[in-house]
């Protein structure tokens, strides 16, 4: 079978080998990859490991649907053919994950553990989640870090209403995971982004309010949006000083979820309207397993389909790391076999 | 009847003069004042009036208890006689206070609305809060800012339960309630402070570990002292940069109550801790009326007897703000009459 | 103008007097009412009295839309010409209501507080909550009680969200809306109706399962269509023994919300599924009018769009009676004027 | 080694018989048994099975703490000598436990999976939970179920706080707990009970207020307690019809956790309490895994010491039986070795 690996960070190190089919060991399950979904964290842990200690020969990635082929003694979770999705933090099924002060959370697919740019991958059972019935396995692929981390942002922790104002920054994967799954539960979105071609389409899609960065502050025009009003949920997926516009944006008593690095790992803001406004503000790291259970089933029962930016071969992955680098509208997916 | 004012910020700009005893309007009823409590925040107004726009002549502080000595028409919340105290952000009763994203609450005893350094005040019936029945009144004045600030991060927001570890930082007002508050309910409570002699006094106020900074890394003290674990609640009162510190000392899924400004109005920290540890991060600014209540009941339930660092006459105000410079153990109370 | 009156319980006792337009007192709004809702309860109240120990004349009915025609001295919530919808326990803003243990809260309109079937009407200005812009008059009178008992029960208390299942009992006011409103969450939705020609109309609403409670157990049906998994949050609207049925459908930690009396005042059920399910069984007595507030906001966002099974003239109020005595498809409404 | 078993339900069918020292398989622990706490439950289930397809021979009871004395293959979680308590509901680790809406929750120890009356017990490594570092081992074999039903019912789902009301019911094993959690957390305690020699004592356990069943309606003196406010939390012990009392007795808001069915399996009340007070009303079946692991902190934390009735010996189980049909003030506990 195929399988991309590297042996030191750089993507010129990628390299797509070919590797035996794993054996299920008892407990595991034998997927046949049939979709991978990308992520920039995916790229940023391929160009500079992320401080990771990375096992070597490395796999990159975490995000794959796939169909049951074989299984390990005592596996009980699932039966042949069942379609399945990953999950990010394997260890992460409930409550709190593991981890400390010291030493946070940090066992994830694709980086402390191995990653899924594979034909077959050969995972413990409980790493696994049934996919929507729904969805083929491109779409279910998206599901696992993006449509997590935008669902575990406003619903299991945000317990996102109808009515409510929610705020996502782009056009990426989780923001337009964000802008569905905040449709499905009756808010009114608003989009803002800096390249006014995507605008319509995050309208086509339902946002309420589409705002071009580059045509005036973002911030004035949800004050004026909303009455002064501002947002209850925000999805800050800039990162870094930007946390400092989105306290702005806020609305009194509203919720910041910190997603995104991309303009830097210092995170700053006025004390003045953390205190006032009394936001909670929270990094969200994707979601626990009961929570991405919690995503399937509500996929399966609203019909949420997720937004595929481009569709990519197993040997194209290069191309999809270029795409990645541009920002694509949406998702990434690279479709094997 | 005395009352202090001032007529341009400053602190040689406060004098003590003497006005007549106001009249009750409709709704409103007469108290005299038995105690205020100061808080640093007072300090901040009279030097530099926080960027409020101050009604002049001005008279500071919003802390009070007191008793009922007349009733304007209509009021029905108290009789003559009665104790009380009051509110410091009396139009937020319940649920979210006025305000918005553009303009945050900012309504507030001593501050945008008249302050309470005089013999006697008449203020709305609703701004008052019954005084607990097992507190003297010099006691129950520490509750209304100090005291409600922790039950409200600790209490009313955090759902603090025994077993849990709760860190507060110092050993002023709001600190030595969290240690009281978080001892309440069967917490473990972490202190810390840069002055030795105090570090017995907050053993002998409950505090399980007691750690002085100036003998080490406190983070590295927490870490060791909970087997890594980290602490469940801080009680942020630093704030500026020291959000950082907090960061690192939080637990997985813990949660930073940002309160101090001592060390600057720009909050900043590291984003991987707050995503991969995933705390709630809330600034708190005191809270509302029913939480204000719920602190009495709990007082009376448990017999709590807030910290009093020294009190102090009418006159002796500005020796009060000198201690108040100096940081003093628990509440500075001027004792009136 | 005209106004419903008794001078004792009984419907024949109801006379439509002329009498004088109030004059609004200080602190009132005088609204023409240009709707009013009808509920099951104000059929109770015109008949028995519900115990309550009403002031006659009497004036029956809750629910209204209108428009605030002149304001009484201090009036600050409103304007002239603002359209408005009146609230049915006006004591509750947010939070607790006023009530004691011995003494439940019980000061409602069209009950211990006077009514509304009337061409206007002068209350107290919190009484009111603005209107929703989406709505007519005759479609916003109907969510006072009607749409804010579903609102409260799924989504204030119930925190539902997408993928969880709902089910609602019948096709009266309080099912249809929660069938909507749950839709507008993302829920899946089971209704159960002895009436088969309404089976048809509830999928039209969206109903994903419209179970024909003549055709079979309905319970069993419940598990046949989850896979036994049962229902998230049940709207128990039948009230009293048949609590047993909605704790056999329950899922295991659901909610059930026990909202209706139609089978009696004792409501029973078997201990063993309480205990092993450990579902919320919570009464719902309607809700606050903050949360009235809320479900105006998502009405506006989302475009829901209320039941009206019949409309009325003022005139026509026992004809409306009779009708509420066969049960409506949704709400019935008087239009005024 | 002794266990005590039985081959028909029955209490005469019990025979202390000699076993085999277990084996521990893969991934399980072999715990030599120091000490097994009684529940009320066992007695049914050794009298009448509880409808529990038991298999037999049969080990009755679930609540045990020992020593690990040996180790599977694979265990992680423990190491030899390490100090453990057993977990009620194995399969329940947190957020819900397995089970249906139409087949509940059932898989407990001592039930559908085998008790631990016996000097040796091997179970997997996850039925286990470290013993506080505070409590003696019969103490500590009180937490699994008596211990963790009164902390999920206060703690875990009712988010008790300080000032609040509690009432317990009696002064068995969960009524003991109940106080004394609720104390912890600066509650305000209640207990009735009908024998009045047992008032004293939950007195001197901190009770603020010990009602005699038998000197008149135990609600009245509740409304006259709390000045008609009622009680926020209530564990309803008695069950059956008496939920109806605890529905007269509950606060605007408060919580009854209905736990107990001694007084029959079939729940009823008044529905105007359930609709205009609107309490939570909750069976609580234990708790899970995490909960009792909250439980073993607040312990060690603050050095709650279970109230043991009466110690026996494994062969004196027949007369602790006796003992648990007179009703024990707190825990009766069978000492092993």
């Amino acid at each position: 079978m195929k399988r991309w690996e590297m042996t030191a960070v750089g993507r010129e190190q990628l390299r797509l080998v070919d590797v035996p089919v794993p054996e299920p060991r008892a407990g595991e399950v034998l997927v046949r990859v049939a979709a991978v979904s990308l992520n920039y964290r995916d790229k940023l842990v391929i160009e500079n490991g992320m401080g990771l200690a990375l096992d070597h020969p490395f796999t990159p990635a975490s995000d794959l649907a796939g169909t049951v082929m074989a299984l390990g003694e005592g596996v009980s979770r699932f039966k042949m053919g069942d379609r399945v999705i990953s999950t990010f933090s394997p260890d992460w099924v409930e409550g709190r994950p593991p981890g400390s002060a010291r030493t946070p959370p940090f066992r994830t697919l694709g980086g402390a553990y191995p990653g899924v740019l594979a034909e077959y991958v050969s995972f413990p059972e409980g790493w696994f989640v049934a996919a929507p019935q729904s969805l083929d396995l491109a779409a279910a692929s998206t599901l696992p870090c993006a449509g997590l981390t935008a669902w575990f942002a406003l619903v299991e922790r945000g317990r996102l209403k109808a009515g409510e104002t929610v705020l996502v920054q782009g056009t990426g994967g989780v923001a337009l995971f964000g802008l569905q799954i905040a449709k499905l539960h009756g808010a009114e979105v608003f989009v803002t982004s800096g390249k006014t071609d995507k605008l319509d389409r995050v309208r086509a899609l339902g946002a309420d309010q589409a705002i071009d960065r580059t045509a005036g502050d973002w911030v004035e025009a949800v004050y004026r949006l909303t009455g002064d009003r501002g947002i209850d949920h925000i999805l800050e997926i800039v990162g870094g000083a930007h946390l400092a516009r989105s306290l702005e944006a806020v609305a009194v008593h509203g919720r910041i979820s910190v997603i995104g690095v991309l303009e830097g790992y210092e995170v700053s803001g006025p004390a003045p309207h953390l205190l006032r406004k009394s936001p909670v503000v929270q990094g969200v790291s994707v979601g626990h397993r009961r929570a991405l259970e919690d995503l399937v089933a509500a996929v399966d029962a609203t019909g949420l389909k997720p937004v595929i930016g481009q569709r990519y071969t197993l040997e194209e992955l290069p191309k999809a790391l270029d795409h990645l680098d541009r920002g694509p509208f949406g998702k990434l997916v690279i479709e094997i076999g």
